[in-house]
């Protein structure tokens, strides 16, 4: 039996799209509406055919009115527009899982410098709970509004705290070189995502100022209860799905393979998508699945850690429903593989 | 001595690039002119990174006036475009290099049916030479105005031709499957070309009215001298160049292995750019070549045909400039590799 | 609860780890047994790392009285090795579904010719179901032996069989144009599979003689209860997963679209696997799920059909899987998404 | 007119076969020898077709008389092989350009260490020349023997050289993160290099221990006379060709944009194929061509330079034919485009 009904604003975006194929074979919930700015009203599987036999939902431009009818709203709305529509939904008592970057921040100041506009609900923004299950439970056991974390932080995060917070890695010199595929950077009609363009190339891009490294080091900061100010420099690799982040630190003090591994474990022994791993992860292996795998490599002074996801799983709709699940008090892997 | 000035209009389309890039190592000419539609002027190695250090001429919009003062006009233009400037060149003496499709089909109608528009330029269209050198070699040397092949007639007649010709195989029930890479669709922004759309994609598409299908009936037809109505289905694959036909044919007569490989050797034993194998060719050994390879398989009454090209080069920007040695005289093959 | 306890031999080959990753999901079995060729016995987890906290089932050569644990034993093994097994479960009264060629043929000459070797257990090939359910459920429900179908053959059957018995389409002149990615051909070290050969790469392959020709025929024939030889050519296209058949045909008169969209309908109304398009569908649609995604295109004369299925799962693991739920009287799509 | 002969050993790997193809187009040279292990002799493009109608010289196994036929012998020789050939063509007088490591390292102990055997050639060792032109021009011009240098030090020397030699950036503190296409490994049957492996997946792999670190660390220590020991990360990306690196270095004191980009400038104004760029270059622009391409970023204390190539050209087949230029006296960019 479905007892809960869910509704999803950006129906047609990579995580919008993504997201309503993981709701569909969720046990507990029912698609009761969605939306996204279209030319005309037209059934979900016209748009996407591979949804035939599954969704016949029709996808319109926004009506507030129709999507307050469900219990969960997830916004899968690009950044700069989720605020506007959350404040609407919050005030009817909906759960809000907004996958945007919008709720992320608490400082309206860095959110401007990144995002290029004032923040429009500052408001709520003091409500939003960080929704990174292995860290958070708690508070999004309570939460009304989920700020869903970007890719590259889910990613990062995980992978570093553990160390950070054990005292393991210096808070200094740390650098993530981040390796991410195309849809990262969401589906757009663009001669930058043109086939022709990205295949058999590679670029790093926004290497000083990706609007991740804020969410990274305000989070870092707040798990570590320290000032973090590490360097990250995004990369675009040939593919279709997932980042490969590799971190390198400096470790503290020589410190063994089992120890970094105790720690790991300690922190991730109750998650059940981290996966600690004896050697370095493949990306491959976490592709449509919502685990981050973490593995590590070791010398006197050094570390090297490989973390990866994939992007539009953890890295932003499998993790929305891994929220909603503990807000409901489900499962928390319930749906998710 | 460099002894030709050439100019490319559309220079930032895919065949525009691919034929400077073929025209910078052609011992016999200079680009001096090249015109796209550009925000603002722009150097075409900041528009194309990997020219730099080796064409840094301003890509501007184009100045007819200016674009005149080249011996060899490249239109590397849109169809429904070329016919709008060519007249201008033409009156002025020059030689017209057309890689668009507007001068290649006779019949207007035609013409229209498939691209859309009424034709602009009657006038000229009459004294255009269809500039595939395998079978009209005479004409282009004589030629004032190119109309440069599609990349799916190309490789269609070639293949196709000599076993028609000598009448190996029916007219009828010749069914042409065509399969291309990515960059046969023109430099578009559109989500149609995106990388995750493409990647691990395959499709079919215009199935029974792709526009180079009278092109192809039209060429065999002149070739050899009767009605030819085949079939023909155009399929995207996730590559980046290059195209591979699949052609189905009934024999008139039983015939041996030997007997059709010597047809095609008498046809094209003088063609520098037409390799006949024994086997069925791979895509990959004309990937950057201006190579048209062809082998064939046989059963007691039915032959299936492999022909393949790169798209951009033997389809399109390399057999233009294999026309211009032609029209000037020199050797065929000069700066094709 | 789990109530039907499951082998897999064969656990390393594309198929074999795909059926593993398949049945871990389904609600009704356990995999209790898993075998492959291996230098030494391993974690499953261990050699496929995405498997990780999912099987860590032990994976050792073939050990037939373990394997005879289980009630039901997938065949995931090459062809010729199949039926060196098979008969040690069926008299013990196991059920067999097995991927492999083995069992597929009628005549043990046509194997014979296509497989290279006389085939070794004729004794219960004559008991064995070709487990395409769209045709054969109700002898699929009281089999004891499965000969799963083919990838080519399951796209290509289904495709054509509607169309062929309902005589819309003559039986001559049927030409399949195949395309598959590269799992078709199995996990071989071999440079033919080497990343660099085929990225960037197409070609046709066996184009009269492959091994899935004979099996067409032959259930085509029984189907439409008459003699069909239609002509097969393969592609392999740069993918990993997946097969699009263009296929080509002769209509017996003239018919309507809607009226050929009947036929499919009037087959497939009770397939929840395979879905008609009033379009042609794109490979992408099906892949990763169990589904056969068929459209077509019509001229006055000629029908072309577009047929695709995900080679892995409706071509492979995800139709045995259906076969065994249609067994085991189950709903027959259980645990296929 | 050609007037020098040329030797390739090795010819069927994935760098010999570029230097064939490179040699092809070479105005100077004829290539009158090639060898390989192979099961039995074929024609050159009976192995690879592209070649058919370029090169149909026979490829045998290694016949070392007539290998010294030819004036300079190319070693495109696995590691470990090359040092038992060179001394032959050595003593002869030949000129000999070896492609694998063989040659590159002063310390056989180190040599040992990375590459598992003891060198076989220590006496020539100390004669070989380090085939970086851009830094060993002099040398190279009367060089008897050349190690050519690996992909990785190519590109990761390029880069960083300059900024270490003026003392911009401090010597503590270098990582290079490389990402490498498949190439890179050779070509080799195994699963590992497998297309439905490799694609859209990605791994880093030796973190510690790749090959090229000491290298690395040597050639930049005879530039700067100073001890480096930087960190290396190589990573295998889902791409044919190129690699890119990503450089983490510290700035000693605070620097402008301007000032180093002067110093590259300086170093490299005479370098027909390093290019800077004032932004990051991408990997797609220095595919198929011999350029090194080299951009960075800035922060206060921070730079992170970006270089790429063709790991087969100037990484291999490329600068091999570049120290061939420079040796005989002719235009170093001669056949290279």
């Amino acid at each position: 039996m479905k007892n809960i009904k869910v509704a999803v604003l950006g129906a047609t975006g990579f995580t919008g799209e993504k997201l309503i194929e993981i709701l569909l074979n969720h046990p507990k919930v029912e698609i009761n509406y969605i939306s996204a700015v279209v030319e005309k009203a037209a059934s979900f599987s016209s748009i996407f055919p591979h949804f035939k036999g599954k969704l016949d939902l029709i996808c319109d431009n926004l009506d507030l009115k129709k999507a307050a009818s469900a219990d969960v709203i997830f916004l899968s709305l690009p950044h700069r527009v989720s605020f506007l529509y959350a404040p609407y939904f919050l005030d009817k008592g909906k759960v809000v899982i907004d996958l945007s970057a919008d709720y992320r921040l608490h400082d309206t100041k860095v959110y401007k410098d990144y995002y290029g506009i004032e923040h429009k609900d500052k408001n709520n923004l003091k409500q939003a709970v960080y929704g990174l299950p292995e860290f958070f439970k708690p508070k999004i056991k309570k939460a009304k509004l989920i700020a869903n974390p970007g890719c590259y932080p889910t990613v990062s995060i995980l992978s570093l705290a553990p160390l950070l917070k054990e005292g393991i890695i210096t808070k200094d010199d740390i650098i993530i070189d981040a390796k991410s595929g195309i849809t990262g950077a969401g589906r757009k009609a663009a001669l930058d995502y043109h086939y022709a363009h990205l295949n058999q190339n590679l670029k790093a891009y926004k290497v000083f100022g990706h609007q991740h490294l804020p969410e990274i080091n305000q989070v870092l900061g707040e798990i570590t209860k320290s000032k973090i100010d590490l360097q990250f420099s995004p990369h675009l690799v040939p593919m279709e799905r997932g980042i490969l982040i590799t971190v390198y630190a400096k470790l503290k003090k020589k410190v063994s393979f089992k120890a970094i591994q105790s720690v790991y474990k300690k922190y991730y022994q109750n998650a059940p998508f981290v996966r600690v791993f004896d050697c370095l992860p493949s990306l491959k292996d976490v592709i449509q699945t919502n685990y981050c795998d973490i593995g590590f490599a070791l010398s006197e002074k050094r570390l090297v850690i490989v973390g990866c996801i994939d992007n539009l799983i953890k890295g932003a709709s499998g993790q929305a429903v891994q929220n909603m699940n503990i807000i409901f008090d489900w499962d928390e892997a319930l749906g998710l593989g």
